[in-house]
C-alpha cells in the first residue's frame, strides 16, 4: 500500500510544530511543541501521537547549519537539542521510519516549489526576511543541498560585523534587526517620529510592525528606515539575480508584510543594479504559502526522498 | 560507429581557438582565429578545416549572458558576432551537427570538472581571475545552468560604478583592473616604487604581471596592492562559501600566477569571514588545466549533452 501521509516537523521560527500532512499537501492534525528544554522528548511525544501505518517518514526543517550528506545538523544556535545525530536517530529509532532533514529556508524553498509561489518555475530563489535573512535556491525542479546564507553575504565589506564573524552582511542593514537599530539610533538622536508614542515611549520594544504601521500613517523616520533597509536588501536580491539568474525570486518571512515600502524599494534598487537582461526575466514575488512553507516543505522531503530512493 | 571526437570551440579570452578533442580529453588539431571582423567567416573556415566523420558535434565558450534555454548567446561586448542565434545556426546548418553553447567560465569549470582540478568534487566553484572575474558551478556533478557573474556581486553596496551598472563589484576591488588601479593611482600621488622603472617610466603600460614581479622583488607597493585586492577577493570567496557550501573553490585565470601574495590574503581573508564550518571543509585549489578549461570544458558539453540524449 501507499503510504499517503508524512510527518512534518517544523523547527523554523519561534513556533515549533509538528504535523501530518498528506501526499496532496492537505495538513492534518498539528501539534505545537515548546522551544524550552526538553525538546527532543516533546518532539517524540508528538510523533507518537501522530503516528499511523500510512505515515511514509519524518521530514524535519530546522534552523542550522546541516552536514554535507543531508543527515545531520552541525550547528543550530537557536536548537542546541537539534545538534549532532542523537535526536534524527531516536527519532528513526522509535519510529521505524525514514527521517529526513534540511535547512528551515531550504526546507520552506521546496514548500513553495511543491505547493506555493514557485510552483510555475523550476529556477528560483526564495529570501527568508524576518529578524535575520536565510534562503534556499530551486536548480532544475530541485532544492539545491547548499546552505544557502544568503543573509551572511557581505555587501559592505567594511561594515558592522555580525554575530557569524563576518563584517556587512547583508541581514546586518536589510533584515528586522536592522530597520529596529536604524529607528532606535535616529530616536536616541532626536529624531521627530510617531513612533514616541509606541509602547508607553520605551523605544526599545518596537518592532517592524510598530515602525510599518507609522509609515502607512505617514511618519517620515519609518519611511526613511524601511526605504534605506530595502536599499540593502536590494543590493542583495541584484548580487543573486547575477550569480543565479533565476526566473523567480520568492520572498517569505514577516517583513514581506511591508511590501509596499520596504519590498519595492529594494525591488527598485535590484532594478537599477542587476544584469539589465536579467532582471527583465526575474520575477519578484511574495512567498503564497506564508506560515505553512516549513510544515509542507518538510513533507516534501520525505515525498520526494521516497520517489528517488 | 560511436564519434569519439569533438569541435571545441574556445571565444572565451583574447585568443579565440578551434581544436578537436577526443572522448578522452586529448586535444589534438587547434587553429587560432583573429578576433575582429570576419569571426564568422574564419570560425565557419577552422570548423570546416577539422571536421570528420568522427566528430559527434561542436560546443562553444564563449564571453556573454547566454539565453536561459543556453541555445544563443544574448550580450556578448567583446564578440558581437556571436549575439543572438544566426553563428549558431549557420555552424549547425554548414555541418549538419548539434552545437552547444555556454558562457566561458562555465566551460571552464565544466572541464576542470571533467579532467581537472575538479575532477574529485561533486560540488565547486570556480572563479576566472582576470581583468575582470567571471564563475561557474558545478553541484551535484552537474554544470549549474546560470549565469554565475560571480564578479558583478556587490561587496561594497556605495562603491564605485561598474561598468555593468551596479556599484561595488567584487571585480572593481579584486581583479586585474583593480591591481592596476591602485598601483597607478598611488603612483600618480608620488609613491615610492620599482615600477617606475617598468616601461621607460611609463606607469600607464603597467601589467598586473609587473606588480607581482615588483612585489616579489620586495617592493613594499607592489605588495600592498596586491594585498588589498587579496583582501577584497577574499570577500567574494567567504560569500560564496556561505551561499554554495562547496567542497573546493578553484582559481583560474592569469591571477593565480600571483598565488602567494595575492591569493594567500584571500584564502586568509576568507578565513576570517565565512561560516567556520563551511571554511574548515573547503578546499581553495588553483585550476589544473590553466589555458586548456575552455577548450576541454566546450568539449565536454558535446560529450555530456549527446550521452544526455
Amino acid at each position: 500500500m501507499k503510504k499517503e501521509q508524512a510527518i512534518a516537523i517544523d523547527l523554523g521560527g519561534t513556533n515549533l510544530r509538528v504535523a501530518l500532512v498528506t501526499r496532496e499537501g492537505g495538513i492534518g492534525q498539528r501539534i505545537k511543541v515548546p522551544s524550552q528544554e526538553r525538546l527532543d522528548e516533546a518532539l517524540l511525544g508528538a510523533v507518537k501521537e501522530l503516528l499511523n501505518d500510512g505515515v511514509a517518514g519524518i521530514g524535519i526543517g530546522v534552523a542550522g547549519l546541516l552536514n554535507r550528506e543531508r543527515t545531520a545538523v552541525e550547528v543550530s544556535p537557536n536548537i542546541p537539542a537539534i545538534e549532532g545525530a542523537p535526536l534524527v536517530e531516536r527519532l528513526r529509532d522509535k519510529s521505524g521510519l525514514p527521517v529526513y532533514i534540511e535547512n528551515d529556508a531550504n526546507v520552506a524553498a521546496l514548500g513553495e516549489s511543491w505547493l506555493g509561489a514557485g510552483r510555475d518555475f523550476r529556477n528560483f530563489v526564495l529570501f527568508t526576511l524576518g529578524t535575520g535573512i536565510g534562503g534556499g535556491i530551486i536548480h532544475d525542479g530541485r532544492l539545491m543541498k547548499v546552505e544557502a546564507e544568503l543573509g551572511h553575504m557581505s555587501i559592505i565589506a567594511n561594515g558592522v560585523k555580525c554575530s557569524c564573524g563576518n563584517y556587512g552582511c547583508l541581514e546586518s542593514y536589510a533584515a528586522g534587526k536592522a530597520i529596529l537599530g536604524f529607528a532606535v539610533t535616529a530616536l536616541e538622536h532626536d529624531a521627530e517620529s510617531v513612533l514616541r508614542n509606541f509602547h508607553q515611549g520605551n523605544i526599545y520594544k518596537l518592532t517592524p510592525e510598530d515602525i510599518y504601521t507609522a509609515a502607512l500613517d505617514g511618519d517620515i523616520l519609518s519611511r526613511d528606515v524601511l526605504r534605506e533597509a530595502g536599499r540593502y536588501l536590494g543590493v542583495g536580491l541584484a548580487n543573486i539575480i547575477n550569480i543565479c539568474s533565476p526566473e523567480a525570486v520568492i520572498l517569505a518571512g514577516g517583513l514581506v508584510g511591508a511590501w509596499n515600502i520596504y519590498i519595492h524599494e529594494a525591488i527598485r534598487e535590484a532594478s537599477r543594479r542587476a544584469f539589465k537582461q536579467l532582471f527583465e526575466k526575474v520575477k519578484i514575488i511574495p512567498s503564497s504559502l506564508g506560515d505553512n512553507a516549513g510544515i509542507v516543505g518538510a513533507a516534501c522531503l520525505v515525498f520526494r526522498n521516497a520517489e528517488a530512493g
